[in-house]
């Protein structure tokens, strides 16, 4: 039998409906990095509104301001992810980290002899 | 902040290509319990040529038998898993029984205070 790997995947719901993965955790990342919704959508290929749309859906499912929205002129708005984000997404990461770390134990565990 | 839910996916991997996931599980365990790939597909509103193509992406990918395929007559045929079948549905539900508690610990441990 040829060697397995296992793979996963990890997602946060609020009430049954997605709320952060990969991709919206991603987002939220770019868009603390560039303080801009708009770059932020255009490093992942989406557009403003679509990237917009997941941030509004996001703090609707959730009912906590995440991305703090400042309207700007030429250049763009400046937006800032929230203390509550920031907490999110801090919490997302240890998560995924632990469970990264508890999937390759079992694993070996059970399928490396 | 609404109360959140964690939730995963696990899978097997061979050389970077899916093995075993939910789906293939279930068809595999449908062979075992009806002793066809016939009545297995049917059950998942699956074509007997899609379940078979299933099963054999997967002795491909692995290099071993998994079901013991006998051609039948009006009844259709008898099919088996084989032992190491057997044994990866087994190996693969402790893994994800030992990730699954692993998750709600850690979910616990980090977003429940």
């Amino acid at each position: 039998m040829k060697p397995l790997q296992v793979r996963s995947k990890v997602w946060l719901e609020v009430d049954g409906a997605p709320l952060l993965g990969d991709g919206r955790e991603r987002l939220l990342r770019l868009i603390d990095e560039f303080g801009s919704i708009n770059a932020a959508a255009r490093r992942m290929d989406l557009s403003y509104r679509r990237a917009l749309g997941f941030v509004q859906a996001m703090e609707e499912n959730l009912e906590i301001p995440l991305v703090l929205r400042a309207k700007g002129g030429a250049g763009g708005g400046n937006s800032s992810l929230t203390p509550e984000a920031q907490e999110l997404l801090t919490k997302f990461d240890r998560l995924r980290q632990g469970i990264n770390q508890a999937i390759d134990e079992k694993f070996a565990a059970i399928f490396d002899r």
